[in-house]
């Protein structure tokens, strides 16, 4: 697998992507090619030695919990996980991009991006160290200076692992309606070191890796209101704020004070996949570990109060990347155990011409699997979506370095291009990756329905990506009703812009030409769409139909990434001489034959404003 | 959830499919609709009851083995299972369309189909009393008269069960490659009472239901080679004969002679779901339990040697409509259960225009998940797949009483109209209720990817139908490269002549006009693709995008059976004032809007007849 998968990032990375380039920037001016070649050959590694080989070993071992004498649910993980960890951690990847004067490496955030591909490909549920740095990165943004080197600094150097505390057991999707309280912790809360200081009460739910002895902490980012002097939370998202509530009190210095905050397991779910990652519900100060003899959890202001969920965007929008690639990898890591069982089992015989008909000459010898022309549309359709998707998704981490590193304009154009695109590099990839995994499994016949191969466990994995981190229904909501309007249109303009560009250079390669203009046909079709659904500006008829919007949207995206891949294929290789390059190339046809007509049944019902769905009465169904 | 289910069994059995009609047949002449009403409370009750309490107790404790003293593998099964077995062999099901005189109801066999739904929506993998069904079927046909008496009946009355042996584990979809050995059991193994006596010796894989101790016995239908002169195999389908393996040997008169024969579990297969049946590997004739002293599982020979697969299709064909059904029912199940969330789960705000944009109401109550228009949305797919692939199984099991109780014409054409629409009926609510499985753990958000909620477990259990009984693929080059080919194109000449009457009607309804002209279209496409595939004769070519070809072919017979369902409603209630009709009216727009356009993306490589799947080298994957 790692092989297939390196040589694709390589030519990702540095064929199309040009990311030996940024080493032109002052940040990252100690880099070259052969740094950032180390660092893959380094996640290759410790994925290929510590992650693929307990990948079902801690699908079969989910975790449980043990209790106490005390009454505390201990969480307990195979070993196998804690070993995973320790490597990820001394690797130095939790802080990959960050400066060196804290630990990091400067290394460009595509290449980090890039590196940690190799872990969700060899056990996503293992790999999800995410979070950690999610939660670090943010704090490296809107955190004080305190609040960097205790919290942050021990989540990069490994000694601590962070959550995300969003979603309550009554408010999934909707966070306007978090009622989880904080109130001030005494009347010098404000004169706290770490942070005002807070005690929270609440219940948080979906809260992966919430618990567990992994590492001598977790950091949970907690989202909860701040009460009004009449004593109620105001409603909406306004009223949230952020805070810092760490599992166990640390001092000033970032050491363990040896007290316990008050924040209580209450109990882990049982997944249908995923299951390497703890996810928890969890109890944030119903006195079960008293403060100072009090109820409450103790938690330290982020940011101003109020702001809570801007800066919990931060980590989202990176979150939801990172989503989108691990869809990729489960994806990719499909296409591959299939492709290795395809060209070695044996299985029926080459169709041959029997006067009109179909037959098959039963005396010869049976062909493999990779010689029936099905399986092969199988394979490729596995190889164009998780090909094409993880290409989007180093695009969009080739973006964020452009957000970072650019001048003032090519940045603001990143960003810009970013809002637009992340619900793409998100949902596109939990829908097709997971499609990918279905056609593993099918290439596998009945072996892949059992668990004695990888695959139907892949697909099990991937079914979590639609949900998590923005369902599919809200990136399509934040797409159609939100990204493609925002200041002006001007996202998708730039979008489109790029496209057209694209259209334009392959025009002039006779054998893309008809690609190109396919191309062209379905950016208008979608800019059509986009304007006839937001014709009377009424929302409930402009996004009656935002996932088959999205849909759309994301397939005529990555019909543009093929396009863009096929003349960076050219660019090294003119004659496609090289078996990668045909692949590539084919890979392309088949996106632009199967899967980009696709798009005109999807915006049909998005130009009309059909309201089919969202007119029948709730008796009728 | 059953509620729904009969309303919408009445309306196709009574309403569309005028089953009670057939009570003017002889056959069915003791019959009338409140016998048959009956047989469906029976049904359902039973299902309720002993069933579905228990669906997800058999998926939690799935099937595993202990090893007796003596080293046979016994399989251990939960209680329930035995339970619901006994209840549903009680009830007469298991012969419910067969002869008075061997103990059936001579229910028509739509009515059985319907009854069984009952069984597969509440718990798919306790209800697989399918292949026992099936099995005496076919040995009612094809057996002799001892054979139909001593094993066909013992079948019937829930004495023993039956399992279908087809599969090798080197030869998985390939029964060219059948390996297993028939060799005739000693000078006088003609003169045996229960048939030709021969000894087999090979392994079976993927048996379902293939060792428990349900029953007292198992009558095992195995496909062998019986060697030529020369001690070799005959290559291909044509060296394959049919035997009658029991697990127990009995007597002519169907009683146990006490001694074992030699067929022994190897072990069971660990699958992703169905984990209520037992599936397994078994070994014949390896000498594990010699009868005689000798090596070799006794088997009776059923038809004439070398027309083995000729019989077996008959339970074959019987099978896949019964796996079309499965699927179906299990994405009814998951629609009803998402439905049921969607009402009563509250999640969010409604849409509200603020200039142009999105904008909530924060301070507003939230509303439950069904207000929203993607979750509409997503209800209504379900229902569409669901309520329309239900139809499609009511209308080919109509087919079948056609071809059993109608005048010659009637039962030729319906036996030639089965041919052509059983891959549909089993691949189409294969790919599409799975989908509706998918979209139900999304409206259930976090939830439905947990354990705590039956919707995984359907989507988990469902994926299996798109592989056994002939997988999608093997579906597909039946379709296109047997189905709609034989009798010089007859079949499919006359399926088009049953949707250009539909059409015809639907013309005069001005509702439905544009619809009708839309499935006329289709159906010309579809015609013309077939041509277009055929155009060369070359099968590789015809066939290199079957899969597509079938599932644009799905579609526009499913937009048949939407626009049958639209006339038969207006012709109950044409106001649609009934919730119901509402409803159906709902789907059937849904199936024109959202679902028929897609046909152009998959006919257009049928069309071209594209090989960019089937040329790609392998080196290039």
């Amino acid at each position: 697998m790692t092989t297939s998968l390196r040589s694709t990032l390589d030519f990702l990375l540095y064929s199309w992507l040009q990311a030996d380039a940024l080493t032109v920037r002052e940040r990252f001016a100690d880099h070259a090619r052969e740094t950032f070649d180390a660092v893959l050959d380094t996640s290759e590694r410790i994925a290929r030695e510590k992650y693929a080989p307990f990948n079902r070993l801690v699908d079969n071992e989910e975790p449980r919990t043990e209790t106490e004498p005390d009454g505390t649910l201990r969480v307990v993980l195979p070993q196998a996980t804690y070993e995973a960890r320790r490597a990820y951690a001394e690797s130095g990847l939790l802080s990959a991009a960050h400066d060196y004067d804290i630990g990091g490496m400067q290394l460009p955030y595509t290449v980090e991006a890039a590196a940690n591909s190799f872990f969700a490909a060899a056990s996503i549920s293992i790999g999800s160290n995410l979070l950690t740095s999610g939660n670090a990165n943010l704090l490296m943004v809107h955190g004080t200076d305190v609040q960097k080197r205790v919290f942050a600094l021990n989540e990069f150097n490994g000694r601590w692992s962070g959550t995300m505390c969003l979603s309550e057991p009554q408010a999934g999707s909707s966070l306007s309606d978090v009622a989880t309280r904080a109130v001030p912790d005494g009347a010098d809360f404000e004169s706290e070191p770490l942070g005002p200081r807070y005690r929270l009460k609440g219940n948080k739910m979906w809260i992966s890796s919430g618990d567990h002895e992994l590492t001598e902490n977790i950091v949970h980012l907690v989202l909860a209101k701040i009460p009004g002097p009449d004593g109620k939370l105001v409603p909406g998202v306004k009223g949230i704020s952020l805070f810092i509530v760490p599992k166990k009190l640390v001092d000033n210095e970032g050491q363990l004070t040896g007290e316990r905050n008050d924040v209580a397991l209450a109990g882990l779910n049982h997944k249908l996949g995923w299951r390497g990652t703890t996810n928890t519900l969890l109890n944030f100060g119903e006195g079960k570990y008293p403060v100072g003899g009090e109820p409450g959890a103790v938690g330290y202001l982020v940011g101003k109060p109020g702001e809570g969920l801007k800066c919990m965007f931060h980590m989202m929008n990176e979150a939801r990347i990172g989503i989108g690639m691990a869809a990729t990898m489960l994806g990719l890591a499909g296409y591959y155990a299939s492709l290795e069982y395809a060209k070695n089992r044996p299985q029926g015989r080459p169709l041959q011409s029997a006067g009109g008909k179909a037959g098959k000459d039963a005396s010869a010898a049976q062909v493999r699997l990779i010689e029936h022309a099905d399986i092969k549309r199988m394979l490729l359709a596995q190889k164009a979506y998780g090909e094409g998707a993880l290409a989007l998704n180093l695009y969009c981490a080739r973006l964020v370095d452009e957000q970072h590193t650019g001048d003032a304009a090519a940045a603001d154009e990143a960003r810009l291009l970013l809002e637009v695109l992340t619900p793409i590099a998100k949902s596109w990839p939990s829908e097709w990756c997971l499609e990918a995994n279905s056609l593993a499994i099918q290439i596998h016949g009945g072996y892949g329905y059992t668990r004695d191969f990888p695959v139907e466990q892949y697909w099990r994995d991937n079914r979590l990506n639609m949900i998590h981190e923005g369902t599919h229904g809200i990136q399509a909501m934040d797409l159609l009703g939100r990204k493609v309007l925002m200041e002006n249109g001007r996202g998708l303009q730039l979008l489109a812009g790029r496209i057209n560009d694209t259209v334009q250079r392959a025009l002039q390669v006779p054998a893309l030409a008809a690609h190109a203009n396919a191309l062209a046909g379905a950016l208008q079709q979608v800019g059509a769409a986009t304007k006839a659904a937001w014709a009377t500006g009424e929302p409930t008829q402009a996004l009656a139909n935002a996932v088959p919007y999205m849909q759309a949207f994301g397939h005529t995206v990555l019909a543009w990434v093929w396009l863009e891949l096929a003349m960076a294929t050219l660019a090294v290789d003119a004659a496609l001489a090289q078996p990668a390059s045909a692949g590539r190339w084919g890979a392309m046809q088949f996106f632009f034959r199967y899967e980009l007509p696709k798009i005109g049944a999807w915006l049909g019902v998005v130009s009309t404003r059909d309201t089919t769905c969202a007119t029948l009465p709730e008796e009728a169904f």
